[in-house]
C-alpha cells in the first residue's frame, strides 16, 4: 500500500527505462539559475544505472562531466554497460537532449562488495547537534531549499564588507532533505554537489560558478545503509586551489553514527 | 639538433596518430606484475589528447576507470571528441586490444586557463630536502624502479613483524624519474598512481590490490609548468576507509618552489 506522494527528489530524478536510452527530465524544485541542479543530474544518471536490468552491485564510483548547460525539459541517457567483470561492471552514460550534443558525459564502476578486512582511517569530525542549529535560509535557487543545511563551522559570509584576505573554504555542515527521506546512494550522489562553491567562501560573495567534473566514491554498500537508516549526512568541504579560473573542491559525508559514507571532489569554473 | 634519445618514460607513453583510432603499446619499462602500470597507462591516454589535431587548451581533469587487464603488447585508444565549448573541451578514451572488450575507459577535460583571482589555500608541506634522503630501493616491479622514491614520511615498513592494529596510510615523499625528466602534465598524470597501495602502509604487507577508478586534476597549465622547469615533486598520499574489499586515496602532487601542482583521488580494490 502506497499511501504517500513520492518525494520529490524522487520525483525530480526519475527516469523512465529503454532499451539504451533512457529518459529523464529537469525539475523546478532542483533548478540552479541556469540549468538543473548538477546533483540532481547526477543522481538521475545514477537512478537509471541502478534500475537497470543488467546492473549488479552497488556504486563504487560516479564521475559525471558538466559539457554543456541542460536547458528545462526532456533529456535523453544514453546507458551503456562498457565492461562486465566477475564482480564488477563498468558503465558510461551520455545526457542528451533532441537528440543534439552530449551535454553531460558521465562513468560509472558498480562493485559486489565483498567481505574483507576493515579499517576507517579517518576521524568523525566533531559537531555540535543537527537540533541545535537553525537551518541555512532560503535562498533564490530552488535547489538549495530542498535541503537542510545547518552549518557547524564554516557559515558563508557572502555579501557582507569586502574581504581585506581570502577566508577560509571549508564547511562543516549537517544536510538532510528538506523533507526527510532516507539516506540512500541517490542522496550521497546529489548531497556530494550540494555544497556551496568554494570560491564564494573563499571570497566572500557570490561569483560565475559550474561544477565542471564531479567524482564521487561510494564507501558502503546498499546493506551498509540500510543498517544506518539515516535522514541527515554531517559533511564536509574544503578547498587546496583556485587558480586561473579553476578550483576544486573536496569533500567528506558523514553518518551521525560516524561512519564515512561517502567522499567527493570535484573542479569548478569560476569568474573573479 | 636531437642528440639524446628519447626517455624511457616517453618511449613507454609514445602513441601513433590516427583519425579517431589511436595506437599505443605497453612497455616493459613500467610493468606491474599482471599489468603495466596504471601510471602509464593513464599518461599514454592523455598523450593522445595532448597530440590530438583537435585538442585546444590544458588538461583539467582525467578520470581513468581500468576495466580489465590489459595483456603486454600493443593497444587501440578510440579517441572522441564529445563536446567543444568555447574554452573548455571534454573528452572520451576508450582503450582496447585485438578489436576486443574495452579495458580502460577515460574522460578528460580540457581548458583554456584564463587569468583570474588566485589563491592557494593548501599550505605546502614541510620535508626534508631530496638530497638528503636515501633512494628507496628496487623493487620486483619494474615501474617502480622507473621512479626515485625518497620517503620524508610514511617509509612502507611491508613484511616486517605483524601489526596488532593498522598503521597510518599516509606518506610523504619526493617522487622523481629515476632518469630525471622535466615535469609535465603527462608526468604528473603517472605520477598520481605512483603512490603503493595505501593498504599496503594500513596492513604493513602487500596484499593483492588494483586501482579501479583515477581522477586527477591539474591546477597549473604548460605555462605553468614550464615556468617550474622542476624535475620531481613533493607528494603526499593518504587514505580515509578499506571496506567491503574498496579503500580510497587521495594525493597532492607540489612543485619544490611550493606550488601545488595536482591532486588526484582514486579508489581501489584490495584483497584482504
Amino acid at each position: 500500500m502506497h499511501l504517500q506522494a513520492p518525494h520529490l527528489f524522487d520525483d525530480a530524478t526519475r527516469v523512465t527505462a529503454g532499451d539504451s536510452r533512457w529518459q529523464g527530465r529537469t525539475s523546478p524544485d532542483y533548478w540552479a539559475f541556469v540549468g538543473p541542479f548538477g546533483g540532481a543530474t547526477a543522481a538521475t544518471i545514477l537512478r537509471a544505472l541502478i534500475e537497470h536490468p543488467e546492473r549488479s552491485g552497488d556504486p563504487l564510483s560516479l564521475t559525471v562531466n558538466y559539457c554543456a548547460p541542460i536547458a528545462e525539459g526532456a533529456f535523453d541517457l544514453d546507458v551503456r554497460l562498457v565492461k562486465a567483470n566477475r564482480s564488477s561492471q563498468h558503465w558510461c552514460v551520455e545526457l542528451s537532449q533532441g537528440r543534439g550534443e552530449v551535454a553531460t558525459l558521465a562513468t560509472a564502476v558498480f562493485a559486489e562488495r565483498r567481505p574483507s578486512w576493515s579499517h576507517q582511517e579517518a576521524q568523525f569530525p566533531q559537531a555540535k547537534p543537527f537540533e541545535q542549529i537553525l537551518p541555512y535560509p532560503k535562498t533564490a535557487a530552488s535547489w538549495a531549499n530542498q535541503y537542510d543545511f545547518r552549518f557547524v563551522e564554516g557559515y558563508p559570509d557572502i555579501g557582507g564588507a569586502k574581504q581585506d584576505a581570502p577566508a577560509s573554504a571549508f564547511s562543516k555542515l549537517w544536510i538532510a532533505d528538506r523533507v526527510p527521506r532516507t539516506i540512500d546512494a541517490l542522496s550521497l550522489m546529489a548531497m556530494s554537489d550540494a555544497f556551496f562553491g568554494r570560491v564564494f567562501h573563499a571570497r566572500g560573495e557570490v561569483v560565475p560558478f559550474g561544477t565542471v567534473s564531479l567524482t564521487t566514491y561510494f564507501h558502503t554498500d546498499a546493506d551498509d545503509l540500510a543498517a544506518e537508516d539515516i535522514t541527515r549526512v554531517l559533511a564536509l568541504a574544503d578547498a587546496k586551489v583556485f587558480h586561473k579560473s579553476y578550483g576544486d573542491q573536496s569533500g567528506e559525508l558523514w553518518s551521525p553514527s560516524g561512519r564515512l559514507l561517502a567522499t567527493t571532489t570535484q573542479i569548478s569554473y569560476f569568474k573573479a
